[in-house]
């Protein structure tokens, strides 16, 4: 499975033999988190992503009603090649499905943000150990009082998502982050959780807490999380997002991201 | 005075007018670290540089005898055009002068080592707060229990300086500062002074100690001073430096050692 070219990968999800979580697949290729709006909320909410961008990172955004994205990858279709879909009225979770043609609208704005697999990935290949993978779990994240700037009906605070590293560690993980602006780029903070609002470490927001040992500080990145945190507080008629974890694989290389 | 061109500040050293401390004179251009050792020492003192780069950033090495560096600056002499010049026998510092022709020797090998000013520089045009610099002290700095690599006679543990900052202010100066390898790059730690043998952050054992305010980490960078407490330790015959704060202003410009 971990083999597939990006390409035959979403082939066995458009076809629906793959349905599970796609972390360590198609590696050394961006994914993407995915947000779907309907036209009268997408201006707003790219201003959001444009105000927020450490959160919000854009790597492509659709015309209306547009679910090919060639520029992404071959034949990439953004109704049927993510294994698993959140749809939402009002802000309420209604359902969650495989596929999404059913729903289309010529409305619909697509967005799709940058994803921490990119840097982990580079962070792994320095020899840097991230623990919730080295621990087998899902990356702990956390809400936090950092504000976002608002637009339009689009506010709240920034989630982040949480590595324990030494100190050294992280000066180098701040230097291999920040070549990439388009996935979250460097931490937001490092050292004490509460100077960000976050009051017990142990009991994370989103994901599952790891292991934080002596010697290691606590290090923060802002998190895909917050858009789709932000768009269900603003409770747009409908919206649509990929499932945690479950998300759009492209055909760009993870080192095309990288700003130097 | 601060509105001198590098060469017409060494021309004020140069015939005794100016003799003082060069931090903030010739804002934008590099200046330098110096070390002299007999030729006899040289190979092993630049090995000792090669293995330890954070600490002793080579910017220039001289051929044996050579005292004037044209790649360096106009007319630049190096042993009259720094303000104060240290002279060690058997690492016992003996002598204090403004000019070292009577001294020199056609075997010596002068070592132009990178300074911090140039990454103060980049962090105060980047709007950061430096703290010795808004308290009028010197930097603190500290003796470490971070060995550095060995070569030869040459040994012992790095000496740092410290900036106290905000974590997100911490993490852009890490940001800043990797961009300047040549002038220490980024910091080698932050956070808990004892897990680098620091026991009391309040007294450093060079320089003056800085306020840290709640919610500030101190950042420790490799520091200049390394070599030179190295080469005391190592006890050449003979051996010249510059006096502390009283560094070789070169026509480089600190943007030039940007490495992106």
């Amino acid at each position: 499975m971990d083999l597939l070219t990006p390409y035959q990968l979403r082939q066995q999800i458009k076809t629906g033999q793959f349905q599970g979580q796609t972390s360590g697949l198609a590696s050394g290729y961006v994914q993407c988190n995915m947000a779907i709006v309907p036209q009268s909320s997408a201006a707003e909410f790219l201003l959001f992503c444009q105000r927020n961008a450490k959160a919000c990172p854009l790597v492509a955004v659709s015309e209306p009603g547009q679910f090919l994205l060639p520029e992404l990858g071959l034949d990439l279709d953004l109704r049927t090649d993510l294994p698993s879909y959140r749809v939402f009225k009002q802000g309420e979770l209604v359902d969650e499905v495989l596929d999404i043609r059913a729903l289309w609208r010529d409305d619909l704005v697509s967005f799709l943000i940058g994803c921490s697999f990119s840097f982990e990935e580079a962070l792994l290949a320095a020899g840097l150990e991230i623990r919730h993978i080295s621990e087998g779990k899902n990356v702990p994240m956390y809400n936090t009082q950092l504000a976002c700037v608002s637009a339009g009906r689009f506010s709240g605070n920034m989630v982040v998502s949480m590595r324990p590293m030494k100190p050294a560690d992280a000066i180098r993980a701040i230097q291999i982050c920040s070549r990439f602006p388009a996935v979250h780029g460097a931490p937001v903070h490092f050292g004490d959780p509460q100077a960000i609002g976050i009051s017990d470490i142990r009991s994370p927001d989103y994901g599952e807490a790891v292991s934080i040992k002596p010697g290691e500080v606590p290090v923060f990145w802002a998190c895909g999380v917050t858009p789709q945190a932000v768009i269900k507080q603003a409770k747009p008629d409908f919206c649509i997002s990929h499932s945690p974890g479950h998300m759009l694989v492209t055909d760009l290389l993870n080192s095309s991201l990288a700003s130097f």
